[in-house]
């Protein structure tokens, strides 16, 4: 074991702050990696404020994880020390299961092991994640970074970027498709960006007008201002595909009469209360409504390289650890272009 | 122009009373059939009682029609007088839209015309359906009726028997497959008989006790008493392929939760209010709902030459004309196995 500094929440009540913890030494499989930026999700704040009733406390968030290789096990092959890594939102899975099998480890029959507030299966109690000195994890879990880009901006790849890329890729968006990607947050700004290196049409639609300008620099080919009647009217049975990324309680109906027959609105966004569906809005289009979590390991790593050939990051803003609790005030207003990364230097030396 | 004898609502208020009008004499590409028998749709209640607020009095319902041929126009091909032929829930489409072009006329992108309480292309108000002596209809929405089945039986295909069968084509059930249908009436239980004609395992789910032995008997492999909540646990995450044929208000999310990952739950009822989808069931299964809307022409021959390979029929219970307002309340209280049908033969000569 080492002891390992980082943040954690201590109850539900209490900020982030400083905690001192121990870590796994590396076994013949594990990858130990010096984090050097944690990009911040809306998990975190829903983990360390127990929003979603099932925070293991204290809470170390954090799954948008890159770093340095400094240790490998005996059986790792494919990284070693001095090598870029990153980890995302999983840490381990069944890997028998007909979905772990499948490379789709985020669908594993027995739930996967997530990165932080996961159940360890390396002895004690409960995962660790990102907001911390370092982590140690199963080199099967353990990411590629392309060398030549932002390392910083590629942290939120991990978890924004593969929520995004995996369900235009498993729908096949492309070129001559029409897309909209609905919300201009950490995950939409990387739809947009990821919709249009594939090709298709891109609209998005957002509530702010004060993002309309960035919608058109993030890559978008039109910007539709959703609280406009008149504009959204002009839009119905348009599209082939929808991704929304909006956990906000919003009218999903809406959106989905914008699909044009046999099109197809994606929730990545997870609002907390059920949507209601107007199923006519469904028969009478045969239109489709799906959610999508995350990717697998080998479609990360694919979204990874893909990224490293195109020249695709998230556009963040850095901070340094300690101001992780004014970060998610921020966050919660949507003032975040798009994402928060946390520097790793940052964090107080243990 | 003929005059017509037939049945209709006059008010939303009024039961479905004799009614005397005129039809057009056909043209150059019309078929005049003289109805046999006509089934009993839920939907002729919605319409004639206005409760989708769209009915235009008087209203003769009546949309699974099958008869016999009496005249054809000059430029018809493929019928002649004396030969059996159907017709559904469509009478005419735009025909140049992409979806008509593809046959999937049902997604008009003007609007199909409807049999009855569509918007007649040939002059004047609106169309009339099938409760009715005669019926004139353009050629390329008429069908071809097996010889081999008991006619009487074949009328429901026309409504119920389409709808479920082009949702069960679409998504490709077949062998290895474990499906659910949702609800044992009109539309179910022709669900039950293709998605078993299919080659799939069959699970049947009811509210009704009494409805377990009709269930295997129509093909289920299985039947789940839907109101048992540890059946229902048991059948958690084992399904590829749910169609839910219920339009009352019901939970879909116990459906939902049935899906494995990738499965898709269609919908060919229509509960009047959105239903409230859990969002969280569809990300962490990449689970689909959807929904689908009678089928095309083409589609409905296709089905209609299946049923007659493979002897599918509808289970019907034959009423006289006079008898449809009993039969409407009967049909409320779901106290039908599974269709009426109308036997024309008792409509007054007029």
């Amino acid at each position: 074991m080492f002891v390992c500094t980082g943040y954690a929440a201590k109850t539900s009540q209490s900020p982030v702050a400083p905690f001192t913890f121990e870590r796994r030494d590396p076994g013949p499989s594990d990858v130990r990696i010096e984090i050097l930026y944690c990009g911040v999700c809306h998990s975190d704040i829903h983990q360390a404020r127990d929003e979603w009733h099932n925070t293991v406390y204290p809470c170390v968030p954090g799954h948008e994880i890159v770093g340095r290789v400094t240790a490998v096990g005996a059986e790792v092959e494919g990284f070693k020390p001095g090598d870029l890594a990153g980890v995302g939102c999983m840490v381990d899975s069944c890997r028998v299961c007909a979905s772990c099998r499948e490379g789709l480890e985020q669908y594993c029959e027995q739930g996967f092991v997530a990165t932080y507030n996961g159940e360890d299966k390396h002895g004690r109690g409960i995962t660790y994640g990102g907001y911390s000195r370092a982590i140690v994890v199963d080199q099967s879990f353990v990411l590629r970074i392309p060398p030549n880009l932002d390392l910083a901006a590629v942290a939120p790849l991990l978890c924004a970027g593969i929520t995004t890329y995996s369900p235009l890729r498993h729908w096949k968006v492309g070129p001559g498709q029409r897309v909209g990607i609905v919300g201009l947050g950490g995950l939409g700004h990387m739809g947009v960006k990821f919709a249009r290196a594939f090709g298709a049409q891109v609209v998005l639609f957002t509530t702010s007008k004060n993002k309309v300008e960035d919608g058109y620099r993030l890559g978008a080919h039109e910007v539709v201002l959703s609280k406009d009647p008149a504009a959204m009217a002009k839009e119905a049975n348009r599209f082939d595909f929808i991704l929304d990324a909006v956990a906000a309680d919003h009218d999903i109906n809406e959106y989905l009469g914008l699909l044009k027959r046999d099109g197809v609105l994606v929730q990545v966004g997870a609002p907390e209360k059920p949507l209601p569906v107007a199923v006519f809005s469904l028969i009478f289009k045969r239109r489709n409504f799906a959610g999508s979590l995350i990717g697998g390991i080998r479609e990360t790593q694919e979204m990874l390289d893909f990224c490293g050939e195109h020249g695709v990051t998230s556009d963040i803003e850095m901070i340094r650890m300690d101001e992780i609790n004014e970060a998610y005030e921020r966050m919660i207003r949507s003032d975040v272009k798009y994402r928060f990364v946390i520097d790793m230097a940052s964090l107080p030396s243990g």
